[in-house]
């Protein structure tokens, strides 16, 4: 009765789509990863957009913050079940060092992650494009009172120093990580699955409201670089690789060392500490492991390695 | 014992009530939906009268965001039980496109969709009656400095032309699909039905938050269509329909095609791929699809149809 | 080896206060409703006065709807495992129509309601005697530029009618009791009971976006009477109750009409069609009635009725 | 098979962290409340950075009272499955009175507590440090246009008494008391641990909107006095200790007599009432205590206490 009805709510549409059916893993988490980082640089920059065009009338600094909370969330709850929903390159890193994603993969999920950033910086210029006009009066600047690469990509207050930028951004990364990886580690707090996409959104947000007014929060090398990208190829020019003494870089590499910092300190304080109790007892290096990685971590690896 | 206690709080009341029960599912449907809009455009059209009648002192743009976001959240949870919560004719016809809703049943539901919106409209007319009369001097205008039929349906910034129009409603609709969808794909992220109302409330908020400022992310023909009927009844006139280079179609019939582009996207690059996995692996059209579908889909379908 | 841990734990403390327990259900029941109004106003009242002493300066009118709404939210953890907290005579009354609430206690509720309401407003009034007498200057008005009373109990707007005032508590009120009855109702969306304080505390905060310029939306006899009496005792006079055209009854009577009205709207568009499935087909008058009350329902009514 | 992935998994990093496995319970523990307390300062007085260094323009006070909140979140993930996150000598001397935490533990709780504050205000002057540098011209002052003391610790409103500063800081806590305590009392509002942190971070941010203007919520002598103690060495000087007339002291000394009140109201009113049920009724001591306790209180402390 059952498969009868199922049969019937199969549509010529459903299986048309079956037909498109990928089955290779790389591909998929690929995909997942490009789609993932796509959705949170769609509401992450199109928050920016909405603020810097309206001049503050439709939106506000914290409205930007929700963007990127939010994309960050929605961006998880896209990939996660397929790719783990790492989002960024930073993380991608940290996992391949902590031994818990394959080394092998991480060239794909940077190229995908930084191609999802890229297009949804396209999407969001293409949405804003009357308005980025009517804003700038046409002339795509990097500085000045109505620049408008800021909406992509993330550029240093005034008063930072090239070392306080790389302090800034090491410091947010390493909260970030910190944050992730306690919602992530089941021997401390056991948060449902479902949950942990919106906790991860949390911590960007907070990040954002706490840490953002140096150089944007970056955090994320794909987030910043790939939209950095978009601008230089669709009008912006060589500036946006100029402005803030060179800044490109520095949301580039100082996320990694952050990423791994943060992650050396929660495992040094809290994680590596925790009793190995009664079903861990038989090997010191835990089986379950991959019940702890959480959300931004290859949650279903073990089960996508195995052949299918 | 507990059987004696309940026929105890069974109260006179209780059984008139019992006396206007309504068996047929179509009608529950139609009035589910209609209450549904009604909640979610009294909310959302509430907040923005509440912005507009006190010149932004009690509340501003983030606010009607969150009215909007609230009122889907509530629209879903008085409505999601009998009818699967569409409130939306574009989701509706998605759903159908894709066999997951019956195609019988669209025009019923597109009809009680507008009219819960057209109800509410009028609600918000009258408990702001005093207010509206107060700041537009009595005088009901579309356009100019104390317009207010904006607090009823969306109206095009200044700057957008109609292609810069339809393409912000399609890509706004395109998105709200994507995220509806990965929270509704139990092979994705399962996500415990109490929670998909607040999360999809959460997609409108921030799609509110990212791309509200062109022209007022509408995403939906009868949370659009109905207020404007009712403001071009109740004194507006036909300038409601002339605004904007004829705005009015837009909100029709760009969401449609929103939907649909949003739909494929996620079932291209997310959905199709998932391997079937042991139960479902004796149909290549799955039997647990009714599972999946989550919050605005029509989750309890399958035993709706059974006869009861 | 349990029980003996359990016996170093039990402190004199936790021994001395075991000696004041209360067996009374009712007298349990009152201080927990008093206790719980005693919250929500305690954090309302108080992010009113934040905003009005500061001018502004540290909060905004979002912040006031949040206050409430979290006051709600608090204010329903603190009782409701004991009364069910319904913490507002319009919803005790409703009850009591439905037949799911005792006539018997309701003077006691609504007394102990307003008690609460009222020493709440004292609390803050203490809290807030310094930056009260530097706002105003010591002279405790209701109306005029330095206007206090607001801060306590609402007033309407300007340009609000009597009429008006009474359409938009009437309204207001109706949609509580929509939502509240909805999130309630376990046959549209059962919702954990955890949940439920969080999700009525969202509900005041969208109708605090959507219906708060008019008058205030006080929603709730005991929350604008209990604080009105205060002032009146404390120093700023009979003015409170001259006020906005003797005001001071609107918010008693017309909630009271708009719980009941948004009680018959949610029965009759949505419950009563609810088709009596497996379990509840025996009796027409279902016997897990008990389970469906939820928030501010007497949801543990049963136990409690019955001897211990 | 498991295993034999698991070991694959656990990479030479993993092995390395894994030597550097600390036993010693309460080591373990202040560690947890150091760095508990350290993520809530980094993420509170940063978002009071950006406020302050930003002249309002990157941040409001609505986003301080949200960086401490989603602070004291974030703060308790980290570390509540070890040290049970009271992240507040207050809340830890609260609990030793009510014999729920060992008096012995109490000096290394509070100590750990301080230090975390410490280090945390630390590093925020390390990522604000050109902000501040340009916000004040290079001048630390206390008070004054451009003080920036009031990043790291709290100082008094012009308008009020030190009288008044008790009574504020009294009743803060005893409401923080009141809501964490309700939301721990498993008889009254039986929550998932998963859910009390953001629960815990929405009761600071409630205070934070009603209760924070007088003088800035400290609510707990570690926030306020290890802050307070950095900026006397780093520049401040003896001026952080003067100024409010000698305010120091009161966010010390209130929080512990407001926690203690708040602790009996909510005893006294709510929890020594309810029925000793079944599985209850052998010990007049319940034995399952310990479930109870919850978020900030000693949780797992039984299981910590047995010889491992």
């Amino acid at each position: 009765m059952l498969h009868f009805l199922a049969n019937i709510s199969c549509s010529g549409m459903e299986r048309l789509l079956k037909k498109c059916q990928i089955r290779n893993q790389l591909i998929r988490e690929c995909m997942a990863e490009c789609l993932g980082v796509y959705v949170l640089i769609l509401f992450g920059c199109g928050s920016v957009a909405q603020v810097v065009t309206t001049e503050d009338k439709k939106g506000q600094y914290l409205s930007i913050n929700l963007g990127f909370a939010l994309g960050v969330t929605f961006g998880v709850f896209v990939s996660r079940g397929v790719s783990g929903a790492h989002l960024n390159p930073a993380v991608s890193l940290s996992l391949c060092v902590l031994g818990r994603h394959s080394w092998v993969k991480l060239p794909f999920y940077i190229f995908f992650q930084v191609l999802g950033a890229f297009l949804a910086a396209a999407t969001v210029a293409l949405q804003y494009y009357d308005a980025i006009q009517a804003y700038s009066g046409g002339d795509l600047t990097v500085t000045g009172p109505t620049a408008t690469a800021g909406i992509f990509s993330t550029y240093p207050a005034d008063y930072l120093s090239v070392w306080g930028g790389i302090v800034d951004q090491v410091i947010g990364t390493a909260a970030l990580l910190l944050c992730v990886l306690a919602l992530g580690d089941h021997r401390n707090s056991s948060i449902p699955h479902y949950l942990q996409p919106v906790l991860v959104g949390a911590a960007v947000l907070v990040i954002g409201i706490s840490m953002g007014s140096n150089s944007g929060y970056a955090l994320n090398p794909a987030r910043d670089f790939g939209p950095r990208l978009f601008t230089y190829i669709a009008g912006w020019g060589a500036d946006v690789f100029k402005a803030g003494s060179s800044w490109w870089w520095v949301p580039i590499v100082a996320p990694c060392v952050g990423a791994l910092l943060g992650t050396l300190i929660y495992e040094l304080m809290v994680e590596v500490h925790h009793p190995s109790e009664q079903s861990q007892s038989q090997a010191s290096c835990p089986e379950d492991r991959s019940d702890k990685v959480g959300v931004e971590l290859e949650g279903v690896e073990a089960d996508r390695e195995k052949p299918t």
